[in-house]
This record gives structure tokens, C-alpha cells and sequence, in this order.
């Protein structure tokens, strides 16, 4: 059998597919190894296919990361200059988060700037208020029951059972549930690190991390992280080899604010370099259940064979930002995390984890990702066309691998912070980039989201921002 | 109108309301001053029913505190000594915990350690449910809006109306609302403290205190505390003139373990001293809605001028410790713990919030909190006959200004830890009072709880306690 006519037939398949919408812009196609798996056959039939599509025009590979459904819109990456801002004071980060999160809760303004949608349509509501319901009725000790770390066990059986579909193999008790990620990322923290030390972190990276190593007497190092394949992990060895980094925190899976997620030899490679240097690896993945993908990648943790990565998430990017639920599994720290839990807050509320544990046991979860990755992927094309049609020449934007936010690059030259300011004026918030580094970089850079219902307003505001962007650029 | 008549008049009505439980063991009796007011007499007739009511052996007075109706139980304070123990490592105060916690979450133990009861008869669950099945129907964006600091404003102007009767005043936005009062001491101490820097405590003090500020690399200075009137303020003031101390955490209303209440004048000179010496004083109050007298006594804070309290408190102990709802009250220090409660752990479960805040609305709360006072004063009598009863000679226990806490000091050659195994092994859990101190003080003390409902196995229990502790007195 010639492998012409087959390669053919796999071309016109996945062509049918992408017209049809059926996989949309962004979504990343199979492995090669899984392709060839699911097709029955060689290696060489799936390269042939998958180049014939990119010479269509219709996907593109992304170093390092694999193959994507192209999107419509002509963005180039960004390209993630490093250079600090001239009169950056360190102080900023705060001052501007606090802006930013006064202004979110302005019921009127359009805020381009939410990390997860508002509103009920969104998440499975009903169904956490009838499984709340039946659960104060029969246990009312929920609410009357002091909770003590680690937390319900119900729910740390849930997502141990869940982490199998990130390649990992955790038990119940190697949990610790937490008051959402954030709560989670501080313990670890402070379970790895003492006052001084120095921590690694992506650049640019999540802007809550910094407040919170300023806060615990510790120093950061940015290491530089690609808008596809994630942190640099040259130089992160770089940096382990001269014993500079007390411990490092990545976000190896749908990175905040790149998109990002690190293909799975980096991962693996990064799993060994902290292994072998004995530096914990604080693996902060809250957006993770939101890859594009069909399969969902593995974790870093997925490869840590002495415990030295502490895997933290949550559900509050996907369930119930409401209910402040976060987990972490801290491998050798486990001891020390639970502990310090104890001591720095107690349990969380146990009526909102059982709640969650039922929902999960019943086995909607699954359904409602694919709905609402589903709907991201869609809505992110519509974020990139509207970026590439209002912006200025010379913007950029990544090419996200799941999640709901977009990281645009204006022209060096343009000032994001008085972007952040004059749309502030007309009651629109965006995100400006300065607040995604320590030493005051990527001022001409800004995060968007595509959280927003799609509606006209929300263009209206996309497409002011583009303008107003466009009138820095042209100041120059 | 001579007084003889009259101050009769008043000892015949006092020993009435006694004798017949209207008023009970170890309530307090209005002060003179008020006393006055509500007979409408003279300081000096209040004075000679109260000592007319003492000579018959109806009431007592506490030293620096008030007076009592008089325990049944003949049971002397006790005598506070402040040896360490000789072979004291530092390290098991949080050991000491795991083992009680671990303890306390075995289902067929008698616990008589837990510092709140369990089960929904004591708390009002099913409003809790009603009103959190309306809020879900018609507001289900309380599960789905991301929470931030400093939390629901509507429960915080309820916690400002209700801290008028603690003598604050304070408003909504004086307030941060935190995953319990553990929580709020956390972020106290983080924005009052740096690593290296010393505390004050009382000795005894709040067990899981220690741990905490070990983790935050605080040191520790004990102070003498009084097992009626509280915190030594001499003491104190000798260290804050040496410069020793950088905060203080103090238990000034309904002390744990103790039950002492600082009466008004000494909770007004510690308002002075912090402010004169410029040291912030973390007011530590979970439990001072279980006062038992009539009134509530004001808290310090109600004498803070300059903002030098840290108000913390929460509803773990009166309504809902499912619900993990504490609070903070930071004085000057109200925008750096908002900073840290953003960095640490966002915001608490809306939900959660808006419930209590339209339970406390609703105004059922002080009808409430009387039940479950009398229920305590009534328990905490009946446990100080048992000890009275069952524990050997020499036995000296604190007489409770409030809450559901007993102090027992055992013959001082007794060992409390290996009270505590001997008792673990028949299933029966008490606290040990070196958990109480960073330098293993009180090892002849221990903890008791009025928790437990006052059935067979809770008095064959104490009894057993008692007999155990006989039998360690006796190996002398």
C-alpha cells in the first residue's frame, strides 16, 4: 500500500474538519505518536499530512509545542524583549494591582482585564445549589463541624482521581486543599523558602506572585519564557548550576498571561534539572483544565520521581471562583504544607468541598471543559481578528495554547500604563504589562481577556483600545 | 430613708434570683456602678447587700474583676507557677498537637478537649439553610464572582453595628475579613512583624499561637498572666520600657485557656501603654460573645485612640465554625493586612458571607447567644463539682469569666502528658497544658472542655480523668 493516496485522504479529512469548525483556530492537532496511533499509520504519512495543511495555509507548527489550527488573524509572536524600564521604583506592581482590582468592580465599566467570566451562565450553578441543598438537609454538621487541614477527603479522592489525566499518581492524603491557588502558591512558598532567599520565576509572569514574595522577605529572578514553549530552561540551569535559586515557580501548563504550555521532553527535562539540583519546583497550573487540546498534557509533577515539585491548582478558573477551592500536592513538602496550613488558617469551609466532591463524583466535569474550552477557543479567535483589525501596525499577541487571556505587544515605544489610564477614563480596563514583572518590563505590552460575553460592547471597547493604542504609537 | 431596710430589701431579692438558677454559678453580678444605676441606690448599699450576699456564701469576689455567684464546687485558682520543665526541646508543642487533633478526629473518642461543640443542635443550621437556599435561587453569582479582600460588605457593617457593645466604633471599611480568626491573628502578625523580630504572649496562651509564630520566625517573651484579671500589665510595661517587645497578642476578654476577663480599668491602661510605646497589641477575642455576664465587657480597642489594636475575632464559636468566618479590625495597620489578605489567599466564600451577614441582619443573634451562655455557665458548673469531686487532693481549677474552658492545675509534681497518653489509651481526649507555653511551662495543668453534652460517657470520662490524675499525683 503506498502511503500517497492515504496521506491524501487524511489531508481532506482534517480539511472538512477545520472548515467546518468541528476543530477551530488555536486548538492543537495530535501528537505525531498519537496520530499515528489513531490513524494506523507511519510517522512519515502524519509529517506529509500535516505539512501538506500548513502549505495550505490551514495549521501551523509552534516551535517546540507541536501543530495548531491557524488563526484567521495576521499576528506575529511577540518577542519578549527584556530590556527594565528606565524609572522603574519596585513599588509599582502593588500600587497598579490595586488600580486594576478597584477598577474591576465597578459594575459599569467593560473590563477587558478578568482572568474568569462572570455570571452564572458559565458555570454549573443549579446544580451546586441542588447538591448544597440535599447536603445541608442531611448534613448540617457541614456548617457546624470545625474543618481541619487537609481537608475533605471526599474531594482529595476527586482530584487525586483527576490528576491521572495529568500523569500523575497522587493519594488522597498527599493533598493539602487550600483557600483557592493563591493560598496554595503562599504555602509552598513559605514551606521551601526563608526570608532572603531567592525564588525563579517566569518572565513574565503571574502579577499576584510578586506582592506575595515581596511580602515573604523573599528576592525573585526573572528567567526568560517563550511565548510558546514556557520558561527557558537553558537558562534556569544556567541559574541552578550557580546555586543562585532557593526554588522556582513555573506555569508549565496555559502559562498566565503567555498562553503558553511547555512540550512534554521540556517538562521532563525540567522535572530532572530540579531533581538534580534539589531545588523545589512550585508547579502553579490553575488554568490548566483549559488547554485547547482534546487530551490534556501531562504535569511537570507527572515526571518528579523524589518530590521536589509542589503541584498547586484550583476550581476556581473552571467550577466556582466563588468557593476559594485550591489544592496542592507538595511531594516532600507535604509535612511541612500541612503544618503550615494549620497554623496560617485552618481548614476551608467543608459544606463548599463536599459540595464540590459530589459534583465531581457525578462526572459532569469532563462535559462542562469541553463546553467551555469550546467556547475560549472561539472566543479567542474573535479577540485575535479584533486585535489584528484595530491595533497598530507592528502589534503582536500570542498564539495561547488554552485558557482565556491574550498577551499583546505594542510597537517598543508605546507606554501600556498610560494605555491602562486613558481607557480607565472611558471605563474600559485592560491589563497593563509592567504588572507582570519585578524590574518594570514590558511596558508596551498588555494582557486581554476574552472572558467578556461577545457582545457589542465588548467590541466597541476592544476596538477604543486598539485606537487609543494606536495614538501612543503614532506619538512617538 | 435609712439604707438597712433597703439593702435588705435587695439581699432578699439577690438571694431569690440565686437560689432559684434565675442567675447562676460563675454569673457576674452588675458592677457597683451599674448596680446603682438599676436600683436607682447609693455605692455604699450595693456594697453591703454584695458583702451580706458573700458572708452567706452566695457570691464571691474575684480579685480585680467583680462578683461572682459562687461555685458549688471548693476549688482554689491556681497559683500560675512558671518553671519550665527541665527537659523542654521547643519542637512539641506542635507534635503535642497533631496527637490532639489527630485524637479529636476519631469518631468514637470522648473528647474533652474541643474548644466549641459539635453537632447542629447548638447552632441555628436550619436558618443557615434557608437563607442560603434563598441566596443561591436568587443571587447565584455568590458562587461564581471571584471574591476579593476586604470582603462582603454587608457582613462587614453587620461586625461594625454589633462592635458598638464591645464600646468600638468602627466602620465597614475599618474591617478585613479573613479564614477565621487564625487567619486574621496571621495576617496581624505579618503586617505588624518582621522575621527576627519578638512577641509578647500570655502565659498560658492560645496553643496553635506558638506554631504560628515560629513559622512567621517571631520569637517569644511569656508573660504572667493572671488567672482572673488577665495579662500582667506591670510585667508587660517592664519589657515595653526595655524595648523588648514589637507587638503583643493578647486574649483580653474571656481569656483561652484561662476564661479571665481584664476588668475595664486595666484593659484602658493597656490601650495607654501600647499607644505610648508605640507597639501594636493584637487583641485576640474569638470568644468574648460567650462572656457570661449580661453585659459585654468593652475591648481594648474601645480605648484605642491612635490605632495601635488589632481587633481579631470571628463567628467559629458562636455560630457557624464550618463556615470560616473570622475578622480583623487593623487599627493603623488596615491597609498593609489588606495588601497581605490579597497576596496570601484572596478573598473568603461570598456565599458564606452573605449568609451570616443576613442571619446577624435577621437579629436572632443575641437571642442566641443567651441561650448558649446559660447552657455554658450552667455545664461549666457541673464540670468544676466533677473536678471537685474526682480529681485528687490539691486539684486548683480557674473559675471561667466566660466560654466553655476550664484551666485545672494538678499537685505540681503531677505530669499532664503522661495524663494525656493514659488517657489517649482509653479513648478519652483532654489537652495537656505545656501546649499552653513555648518553654514547657504548666506540665502539671491541663485543659477541659464543657462541650460535650452532659451525658453518662462525658461524666464517666471526667471521673476516669480524675482518677488517672490521682493515681500520677500518688506516685510521687
Amino acid at each position: 500500500m503506498s502511503s500517497e493516496p492515504l496521506y491524501q485522504q487524511l489531508v481532506n479529512e482534517w480539511t472538512t474538519l477545520i472548515q467546518t469548525g468541528t476543530v477551530r483556530p488555536g486548538e492543537r492537532l495530535p501528537s505525531v505518536r498519537k496520530a499515528c496511533a489513531m490513524h494506523k499509520v507511519s510517522p512519515s504519512t502524519i509529517l506529509l499530512t500535516y505539512r501538506t495543511l500548513e502549505d495550505r495555509g490551514l495549521i501551523e507548527a509552534r516551535p517546540q509545542s507541536g501543530f495548531y489550527v491557524k488563526s484567521a488573524a495576521n499576528l506575529p509572536l511577540p518577542r519578549m524583549r527584556r530590556q527594565s524600564a528606565a524609572h522603574h521604583t519596585g513599588g509599582e506592581v502593588v500600587d497598579q494591582i490595586e488600580a486594576v482590582m478597584g477598577a474591576q468592580n465597578q459594575a459599569d465599566f467593560i473590563d477587558l482585564s478578568l482572568a474568569s467570566p462572570r455570571g452564572s451562565d458559565f458555570y454549573p450553578t443549579t446544580r451546586f445549589k441542588h447538591i448544597m441543598g440535599r447536603l445541608l438537609r442531611q448534613h448540617p454538621e457541614l456548617t457546624t463541624d470545625y474543618p481541619f487541614p487537609p481537608g475533605s477527603e471526599r474531594l482529595r479522592r476527586q482530584i487525586a482521581q483527576r490528576a491521572v489525566s495529568w500523569g500523575c499518581v497522587l493519594a488522597a492524603d498527599d493533598l493539602v486543599i487550600s483557600n483557592g491557588c493563591t493560598e496554595a502558591l503562599q504555602l509552598a512558598l513559605r514551606a521551601t523558602c526563608k526570608p532572603g532567599d531567592t525564588v525563579g520565576v517566569e518572565s513574565p509572569t503571574y502579577f499576584a506572585l510578586l506582592p506575595m514574595l515581596k511580602d515573604l522577605g523573599l528576592s525573585v529572578i526573572e528567567i526568560p519564557t517563550h511565548p510558546t514553549s514556557g520558561l527557558a530552561l537553558d537558562a534556569l540551569e544556567l541559574l541552578l548550576s550557580e546555586k543562585r535559586l532557593n526554588a522556582i515557580v513555573a506555569m508549565p501548563t496555559v502559562h498566565n498571561p503567555l498562553g503558553s504550555t511547555m512540550p512534554p521532553e521540556a517538562k521532563q527535562r525540567l522535572a530532572q534539572l530540579v531533581c538534580d539540583y534539589q531545588v523545589p519546583l512550585i508547579e502553579d497550573v490553575p488554568h490548566a483544565d483549559l488547554f485547547y487540546g482534546a487530551t490534556t498534557p501531562d504535569a511537570v509533577k507527572a515526571y518528579d520521581r523524589d518530590g521536589w515539585v509542589l503541584l498547586c491548582a484550583s476550581y476556581s478558573k473552571t467550577l466556582a471562583p466563588g468557593f476559594r477551592i485550591g489544592w496542592i500536592a507538595p511531594g516532600r513538602f507535604l509535612s511541612a504544607v500541612r503544618r503550615l496550613k494549620f497554623a496560617s488558617s485552618l481548614g476551608q469551609p467543608a459544606l463548599l468541598e463536599e459540595t464540590l466532591a459530589e459534583y465531581l463524583e457525578s462526572g459532569g466535569y469532563d462535559h462542562h471543559l469541553r463546553l467551555i474550552r469550546r467556547h475560549f477557543i472561539n472566543q479567542m479567535e474573535k479577540l485575535r481578528g479584533a486585535v489584528a483589525q484595530h491595533f497598530p501596525t507592528g502589534t503582536r499577541a500570542t498564539l495561547p495554547s488554552g485558557g482565556c487571556l491574550l498577551w499583546v505587544e505594542l510597537p517598543s515605544h508605546a507606554d501600556t500604563m498610560q494605555l491602562f489610564h486613558a481607557a480607565l477614563a472611558e471605563r474600559i480596563t485592560v491589563v497593563p504589562g509592567a504588572m507582570y514583572s519585578a524590574k518594570g518590563r514590558y511596558r508596551n505590552c498588555l494582557r486581554l481577556s476574552c472572558c467578556y460575553p461577545w457582545n457589542e460592547a465588548y467590541q466597541r471597547a476592544l476596538a477604543r483600545v486598539g485606537e487609543l493604542a494606536g495614538q501612543l504609537a503614532d506619538k512617538d
